[in-house]
């Protein structure tokens, strides 16, 4: 029954996107005692040109920048 | 004045979609006594390697065990 | 698999989501030709002075003007 | 970076979310090479009246239908 | 903290978006009190075969209907 | 036609509401070049204990550390 969306920057490899379903079922499973066929994932991917902190494309960022707000 | 957001598989013809919105209108018309004006309907088509039930995701899934569960 | 979002205001009793619920789910059963038991509904109900259209709170509305603008 | 939304029925304990969000953070964690700071998590709890598989709300089920179907 | 989805029609260019999000930012440190590095956007694109009001996709209106209605 | 969501934490006075959806209107009118009767804003509240950032809930966080965080 739990819906899980989980908004992520575009890019990740399929292994990385596998390994994140299983592990977010696992918390699900653990944390709330509810079975994993019962738990759906949606892997929401947008662009750097579509996000933004503190009034600033993710493009626009510089990695120096990036790194410093920890965002 | 509802807003409806159908979260979908990609790969539906637009003869579908058609169909599909002027469905889901005429389901809320039917259902809440509103007016077909008000209504707002999203479709967000999603790419198999990101939707995941029982932490597979839908790309990974045999069309067998596919038809099995259900989903 | 199909997961739909509706958003409405508040305060439609329980015989009206029963009715709705249904006939979204045979809405998306004719137009895309999935099984009912793959589609979950969420009705997610908003406050009127958290909706807004023209930049004004539903709950400031005037009915006149609220019949005037169709929404 | 990431944002996740959860959506569960109203009533878990705050220890159970306390143990949910720590539990999906280190999955984010894990799966993606990000960092914990970045990562937020935003539970939307529904009522029963408001959600429904199948065209049934699940307010309606009866517990041994909702065992049957696993959902 | 606040986390803003902006749904609009895919098209628009990299300065639109750029001057977007700066506005919404500012907006909602002026109205909130919040500080623009608390504040996360998501512009969520849609395609106009993905968008309908009044029962009918976006990609099928005519320009006259689209200026009539004021959507 | 722009559908804006915005998740900010429960507890916003009217007056600020208020002030929140003509400030966001002006931002999407001026940067989109858009018109303020086709915009519809949904503001989406959330309970502390329904909110996360590094994995812990908001109402779990002190003070001190909230601010230091800049979250």
């Amino acid at each position: 029954m739990p819906f899980v969306t989980v908004k992520i920057a575009r890019g990740h490899s399929i292994e990385k996107k596998r390994h994140l379903v299983e592990a977010i079922t696992d918390a699900l499973v653990t944390a709330l005692d509810t079975k994993p066929e019962w738990i759906t994932i949606h892997i929401d991917e947008f662009e750097r040109e579509n996000w933004a902190v503190n009034g600033i494309l993710h493009c626009d960022r510089h990695r120096g920048r990036h790194d410093e707000t920890g965002r």
